[in-house]
């Protein structure tokens, strides 16, 4: 039998979201390398795999990038079916497609199982549509990891004109907003910070552009996903699934109230703090 | 019992890339609008429901939009468990958010399930990572439907500083072309365009994006997405789940090979024909 590779997206996290096509690429998987944040009910689905964890955490790196390719070609070569399970979309900042490249000059068979990605779930789930007649004709997704990577593409951006989505992006937010600040973009345009959206404990804060840099940072083991643009204000009339989550994350930070209450407006973003 | 509306996603067409959740909604359904697009396999699932179509092609509506929301508001107050079923995900371009804040003024419980969006799962299935290292940080995902909503976005990207995606934006093609070229985006920016992902008889184009106007129209039927950046030169070493179904359209335009062939170059691209 033909070994093969499945990169497969896992979704943002609730076994729910997962693809049917997913499920079958676990449930048939003889091996499977998953990276961080994917949940244990998720795992458990391949119950005839082995099961190794091959993820990267705020730069830990548990096993190198070829050594994960090197594993999955050996494994496909022995005639293993392989999974390799990603979060959101294996194609959206997974580097899903590096490993499909190296994968394929190795001779192994691929195939790309699409998931769906935080980018769209994780506001979705708060609450917030992306595009909105009158609002986003169109959407900007954009890692936070590094502050190279975002800014010669939010540097372009016209104020306004898409809803901009950053994944990784908690660590660098304050980098963030002052780029878009920089840029013109209004110091209170509607930014919300969903923390684990669709696993266990959700959280969500909502504020504006310029608080963005004070918002919470959450605890580090959920992912964070921020959100820019007016539809972020369409949250309080759609509806959020997440809502009865928000303890201990207030919907309006307290330094804002502590500013609107006093009349105060703070005018320039703090420096990033990393 | 109480009924609800699910605003579900029903991803790119392939029935494998429908979430468990999805399905699930399908089949416990009493009444399901559903869009263009949505195959048959897909509406199969949900056995015991009244199906009726309720999209719009091509500016031929079938009904209003606040004809559906009536419908919607009507059955979920008799106790109708409804899924509404759009393509890809609810909240990327699918008017999801208006329905939602309709529904949930009227008093209805409504719960949102995301899908695989095509912006997405087009190029993943065409072998094109929207984003991968030294290509791509970043993601535009923009509606071709109107060009002044694209417009006041493309206009401002920096050449190059992303991948961008265009949903329903065959039609205009040409002026989405005209519109990066005149912003400084270089005229052999690798371009494609992708026909009917995950349906049958999907098909591909890819070229320049000054050829771009000039491409394959297709036939009307298939949702057209538009992938156009430097990662679209990765499909060949990804490969692609719909290589095999190009048949009638090359990967190569006849009039870039004629071009290429007669050594010369077209410096501006042609104007817009809607």
């Amino acid at each position: 039998m033909r070994g093969r590779v499945s990169l497969v997206g896992a979704g943002p996290g609730d076994p729910g979201l997962l693809t049917r096509r997913a499920v079958s690429r676990l449930r048939h998987a003889d091996l499977v390398l998953y990276d961080a944040l994917v949940p244990a009910a998720v795992l458990k689905i391949a119950s005839r795999a082995r099961r190794f964890y091959v993820g990267k955490r705020a730069g830990r790196h548990s096993i190198t990038q070829d050594g994960i390719n090197r594993l999955m070609i050996r494994a496909a070569r022995r005639g293993d079916r392989v999974v390799r399970l990603k979060c959101g979309d294996p194609f959206v900042f997974g580097r899903g497609g590096e490993e499909a490249i190296a994968l394929r000059a190795a001779g192994i068979d691929v195939d790309v199982v699409p998931g769906v990605t935080s980018a769209f779930a994780a506001p979705a789930l708060a609450g917030i549509p992306v595009t909105h007649r009158g609002h986003a004709a169109g959407v900007v997704v954009v890692s936070g990891h590094a502050e190279d990577a975002f800014r010669p593409l939010l540097e372009g951006l016209h104020p306004g004109s898409a809803t901009i989505v950053v994944l990784m992006g908690v660590a660098t937010r304050a980098a963030l907003a002052g780029c878009l600040l920089d840029r013109g973009w209004a110091p209170d345009t509607a930014t919300a910070l969903v923390f684990g959206a669709s696993h266990e404990g959700a959280s969500r804060w909502a504020g504006r552009l310029d608080e963005l840099a004070d918002a919470p940072a959450g605890d580090g083991t959920a992912p964070g996903t921020i959100v820019i643009g007016s539809v972020v204000t369409l949250a309080a009339m759609v509806g959020s699934a997440i809502t009865a989550r928000t303890e201990g994350i207030p919907t309006e930070p307290a330094a804002r109230r502590v500013r609107r209450e006093a009349g105060g407006r703070r005018s320039a973003p703090v420096p990033a703090r990393g």
